[in-house]
């Protein structure tokens, strides 16, 4: 136990001393764990963001690994600061929706509402419960100390609905939730509900003025500069160009949409 | 000892090789020791920010902690190359002014001028001593090496005498020492200082040309967009904008003046 | 053996989840193993930067050190996942050139397609080869499967020539490989072919509209805003501006040339 992995996931970014204090304080009390960036470019106090890159990258690290997860607009406030535990993970952060991708993943045993100050640094910053009140409880949890010493179970905690495609009128409607550092373009339609949709037939798929009609396998299919669909290792629907940048070429953001139409075989 | 945390603080970037390389020489003469990125990104060979943000993180990592910072303009140059030793931690670099906020926290116990070539890189270039000279005594100093081995000591050492509030004219005049990531701007005005110039009094707080009435606890307390001043969690007076850039929207930089004057009660 | 550094070198950047999840399929294979980044900041796709950098400084790590190297435009297509073994270290990734430099400099021992699909994650992405395939045979190494177990051997891999420096008309003519983030303008031209050329004849270095009439030998020689050419870290003759960006006060870039012309002694 002793042993294990905490990773963490900010929007902290990497040019001040945040991330490097959390990891001082967490040493501190266990020096042989071993610290994993996730990323801590998250953009500023973007919830729905940070929840997202969680969700694709939390069930690829060990067994009872801890993801300590801080985007935290309201710190300070009457947010209150919780623990996760599914079956296979501990998440502990503050309750404001930064869970909810998780939760629809993983099965859920117990919320645990973080009170119990001695396992917090003694001096309580208003404006840093990152390095404060989370690190050091991460810190114990690695250390063996159990869930329901933390504080008290609740079940009443945040989970935000993030926009779910829709079918309407014979087209699912989606929209894309991250775009990459490559400027892939990646939606919230997985591969199920698409198969589920398109029972293989075959469709168009319009992303701004643009009207895609193959599904391609990988990146290589597409010739470079041109605009291709596929399910890439996220598992969602993303548009991608081959050597090329679709974020930009195609002038599409977050929020936008993407329209899977089937074709009419009339 | 052998298990012991080294932390880098650099202004080298994260996109070269020059920081790997300096972790693969540690790496290879002490496998077992934890490295800790502090940050990379301090403005290319501004010392007064490497200080700055070393001061800010340093006390927060085990005791026996190896804190190796290489913000090192002069490198090849007359500048030497140090140790200091206080009571919990160790510090390696450049003797440039890169340790003069430390020391104003920190009883220093030695300083050691590193001459001993032995503990370097066989080859020593003139251009990276972060590489050659920096990591290898860090290294070998986690390996149990005593600080005495490395050189000899010194008492003429580079302090610089960073820019701290004045109080004139009934005024308590500071300076914005660091903006992070948040577009926070974090002032020289600590809060023991605060306290005995305010001695409880009402105050206003001038930022460019806003005037601000109050002092808050948190981030949460402030309105979306509107300017505040609070203690954050470094322990100096900073101006926030809750879920907003204060540094963009007020047009503030560094070493802009931040100005507190007593309401007068006639 | 399990107690081996792994090394990270892609093009993946820091923002996304995709590095963690590299990191988190090891460590459920290898929880003991050392993870160490080289850089995620290669240019996208930029094959020639990547094989660049990590010539620059894989050879500062541990012997047995495994270099884990994921620049993969052609993931998914014809393009062989491949293993490249030298006296002293590991080098995994796809056969698309990015280990041209270092078989330039290390003694290759045995080359080895990965084909045995039991050492990759159960389900293989068409686009995340790195998660998929390479992280999973990385950590399998660390373990100590022996090279051969993870495919067949090759003697027909991608070298790719980058471009060399010739000498023409009395001149040595080389270019710009790399541009570092203090914007110091690093050439192909090694220590060596210089002293081979020039024979300890003084010389003129041309670059761009500017002519420069010594060599320094360190940062510390230039007055703050003079270019002075020297050479540095690397072993490669480079262009550099103390206190000051080479790359953007003399507008050079990636691919410029470098002339070094012997002074006649008529």
């Amino acid at each position: 136990m002793r042993n294990s992995v905490i990773t963490l996931l900010t929007d902290f970014g990497t040019k001040d001393h945040y991330v490097a204090s959390m990891k001082g304080v967490i040493l501190s009390m266990n020096p042989r764990c071993t610290l994993i960036d996730i990323t801590h470019q998250v953009s500023p106090q973007n919830i729905k963001e940070g929840a997202f890159l969680l969700a694709l990258s939390y069930s690829y690290f060990p067994k009872g690994t801890i993801h300590l997860c801080v985007i935290d607009p309201g710190v300070g406030g009457a947010r209150k600061p919780i623990l996760l535990v599914t079956q296979n993970y501990f998440f502990v952060g503050p309750d404001n929706g930064l869970f909810s991708l998780v939760a629809q993943r993983e099965k859920v045993k117990q919320v645990i509402v973080l009170t119990q100050s001695k396992y917090f640094l003694s001096k309580l910053s208003q404006t840093f419960h990152g390095r404060d009140l989370f690190a050091p409880v991460a810190a114990h949890l690695s250390l063996g100390i159990p869930p329901s010493a933390f504080g008290y179970p609740t079940h009443s905690w945040v989970k935000v609905l993030f926009g779910k495609p829709v079918i309407r009128d014979q087209k699912l409607l989606g929209e894309f939730l991250h775009i990459d550092s490559f400027g892939n373009l990646i939606s919230n339609i997985d591969e199920r509900l698409f198969s589920t949709f398109t029972k293989g037939h075959p469709v168009t798929i319009q992303v701004g003025k643009k009207k895609l009609h193959t599904l391609r396998k990988g990146y290589w299919e597409g010739k470079p500069g041109e605009p291709i669909g596929l399910f890439g290792s996220t598992g969602f629907l993303e548009i991608s160009i081959r050597e090329g940048n679709a974020h930009k070429t195609l002038n599409l953001r977050r929020g936008d949409p993407i329209i899977v139409s089937r074709i009419s075989q009339s």
